[in-house]
C-alpha cells in the first residue's frame, strides 16, 4: 500500500516542487507522470491538494520529455506543468518543473562484483558509463567499484537531450558517442532492453545493460547485431521503393519540420515520391489504418523508436530519419542511429 | 481497387471542396477522415495535390465533429482543415470545411417493405426516421416508400448537435427526443447497433435500425432494455461510493468546463469527493493505468459514449454524465441520456 512519499521507491522532490511552486505563486497545477509511475500520481496529488491547490492530473500517454502536455494544461488553465520522470528536451510554451524522479534502488555489491569479474575475463579496461535518468544516483557508486578493481570509467559527458552527466534517453546518445573511441564497452544501468538497444545501434561497440531492479547484468552485443541485420534487411528493402510516407509528429517535443523538411528535399532529389502525414500517437494500428497501395515506405520523423521497437513488424519498411538518410544518401556502410 | 471518386462508395464532393479551397485561396490543406474512411483519403489528397496544394493527412482517430485536428493544423500551418465524415460540433478556430461523406448505397424496395409489414404487423403507426449522416440521403425515400403504405412518418427535427434535419449523432438526439411523444417508434437508418442504442437509450421507445449495408431492419428494443437493466447496476454501484474521478476531455469538442464544474459542485452537495482528470484519449488501459484504491467511480465528461461502450467492462462503475447527475440529484426515475 503506498501512502506517503516514504514508502514510494521513487524520489518525487515534493519538497522542491512545493517551494518552486510557491516561487511561481502557482494556483493550478496539471501533474504528469510516465505511464510506469503513474500508480503514484495519488501520492503526489493528494500532498498537493492538502496544500490548497487545484489539482489536475494527466491520464494521457507520457513517452518523454518531448511530450510536456501543454495543451491539457492550456485548456484548464493550470499555471504549471509538474513532469516527473524526464528532464527538459525542449522549451515549453508553459511554465514546466522537471522532477527526475530518481529511483531508491541500490546495486548490491555482488552484481557489482560479478560485472567487474566479465568486465576483466573479456579485456575490458575502459567502459562508458551510463543510466536512464531513474538510476542517475548510482553511476558514483558503480565508478567507484569498478575503478577500485581497475577499471576505468568514463561517466558519458552531457550533450544532444542528456542534460546531465551520465544520462542517455531512447533518441539520445550524444554523450556516449563523444567518448565512444575511448572505450572498449558501453555500461548502462537501466531495466530492460530499451535504452541499451538504442546506445548499442548509435556506437556500435559491445553494450552491457546492468539492471538494478534485478540485481543482474546482461551483454546484448549479439541481440544488437541481430537487430542492426534486420534494419539492414529493412533498409534494403525501401532502397528501390518509390513513395515515402514522412511520419510528422504533432506532441511539442516531436514535431520537426526542418527534419522533415531535410529528409523530403534529399528523398525527392533521389527520385522518390513524398507525402507527409501527420499523427500525435503512432501505433500498428494507426498505421494499418492510412495504408493503401501507393504508399512503399514510412519515415518516421516523431520518435525514432517507434520503428524499431513499436513498429517493427509492420509489413512493409518503417524507418528511422537516420535509415532514410542513408538511403538518401545512398551511403550504407555506417549505420546512423537515430537521427 | 480504388482510383477515382467515381467509384468510391462515399460523396466526398470534391469539386464543392475545390470552390471552397479557392475561395479562401488554401495553400495548404489537412485531410481528415474517420477511421472508417481513411482508406480512401489517397483519392482525396492525390487529386488537390493535383492542383497544387501541399496536402497533409492526418492519421489520428477522428471521432467525430468534436474531434477537428485543430492542434495538428496549427503546427503544420495548413490554412484549411477539410474534415469528412462529420457536420459541424463546435466552432473550430481554424477555417474547417465539413463534408458530410454521404454513402452511396442504396436501400431496396424489398428491405423496406418487410420493413413496413413488421410496423403493421405491431400497430406502429407514427414513426420517427432519422439517420446517421452518411444515410441522410436515404431519408427521402424511405418516407415516401413508408407513407405510401399509410404509415406516417416524421423526420426527425434538427436540435442539439444535430444540423440536418433527420440526423442523429452518438451523443445528441434532441431531434427525436422532442417528437417522442408523438410517435411509437424509432428507425433510424444505420449500420451497427451504436446509434440505435444511444437512439433508444434517449427516448426509452422501440428502436428500430434500418441497415442499408445489410439490407437489414432489426428492432433492438430488447437489446436497450438489457443495457439500461446494466446501465442501472453500474448507477446503484456508484451511488454510495465516496471518491468521483471526473474524467475532462481535451479534444476542443470535448472539453467540457461548465459541465465539469457543474457535475464537481452537484456532487460536492451530496457529499462526494471530487477528482479531476484529463485525458486526450481514453481507453480501458488508460484507465486502469491511472486507477488506484482511492478512486471508486469515474464519471467521463468527454464524450458519454465511452461508459457505455469502450468502458462497459470495467472493473468500478463507469458513467456518463447523465447518470452522474442522477446521482446527484437523487432521482432515479427517469434515465438521463446522454447529458
Amino acid at each position: 500500500m503506498v501512502n506517503t512519499c516514504e514508502n514510494v521507491p521513487y524520489d518525487f522532490e515534493l519538497e522542491r516542487v512545493i517551494s518552486e511552486l510557491k516561487k511561481l505563486k502557482a494556483k493550478r497545477v496539471l501533474i504528469q507522470l510516465p505511464n510506469g509511475l503513474k500508480k503514484y500520481a495519488r501520492v503526489i496529488c493528494s500532498k498537493l491538494a492538502s496544500l490548497g491547490l487545484d489539482v489536475y492530473l494527466s491520464a494521457s500517454h507520457t513517452y518523454g520529455g518531448c511530450d510536456v502536455a501543454e495543451n491539457e494544461a492550456k485548456l484548464v488553465k493550470a499555471d504549471v506543468v509538474i513532469h516527473f520522470g524526464h528532464t527538459k528536451y525542449y522549451e515549453p510554451k508553459i511554465n514546466t518543473i522537471f522532477i527526475p524522479s530518481y529511483s531508491k534502488v541500490k546495486l548490491n555489491s555482488n552484481t557489482l562484483s560479478k560485472l567487474t569479474s566479465y568486465l576483466k575475463k573479456h579485456n575490458f579496461e575502459v567502459v562508458s558509463l551510463s543510466a536512464v535518468i531513474q538510476h542517475i544516483p548510482l553511476l558514483r557508486s558503480v565508478k567507484e567499484h569498478l575503478e577500485n578493481n581497475g577499471i576505468k570509467c568514463i561517466i558519458t559527458p552531457i550533450g544532444g537531450y542528456c542534460r546531465i552527466p551520465g544520462q542517455i534517453l531512447g533518441c539520445s546518445y550524444e554523450g556516449a558517442i563523444k567518448i565512444n573511441k575511448e572505450v572498449n564497452a558501453h555500461i548502462v544501468i537501466a531495466g530492460g532492453l530499451f535504452h541499451g538497444l538504442g546506445l548499442g545501434l548509435a556506437t556500435g561497440k559491445t553494450t552491457i545493460i546492468l539492471d538494478p531492479y534485478e540485481q543482474t547484468f546482461k551483454d546484448i552485443t549479439e541481440y544488437i547485431q541481430k537487430t542492426l541485420k534486420m534494419r539492414y534487411w529493412k533498409i534494403f528493402e525501401a532502397k528501390n521503393r518509390q513513395n515515402y510516407v514522412l511520419i510528422i509528429g504533432s506532441k511539442p517535443g516531436q514535431y520537426r519540420p526542418s527534419l522533415v523538411n531535410l529528409l523530403a528535399d534529399r528523398l525527392l532529389k533521389r527520385g522518390k515520391n513524398v507525402y507527409r502525414i501527420i499523427a500525435n500517437e503512432l501505433s500498428v494500428d494507426i498505421l494499418r489504418n492510412i495504408d493503401c497501395k501507393e504508399y512503399d515506405v514510412y519515415v518516421i520523423t516523431s520518435c525514432p523508436r517507434l520503428p524499431i521497437d513499436d513498429l517493427y513488424s509492420f509489413e512493409k519498411p518503417v524507418l528511422t530519419p537516420g535509415e532514410a538518410l542513408m538511403i538518401a544518401d545512398d551511403a550504407y556502410d555506417k549505420y546512423i542511429f537515430p537521427w
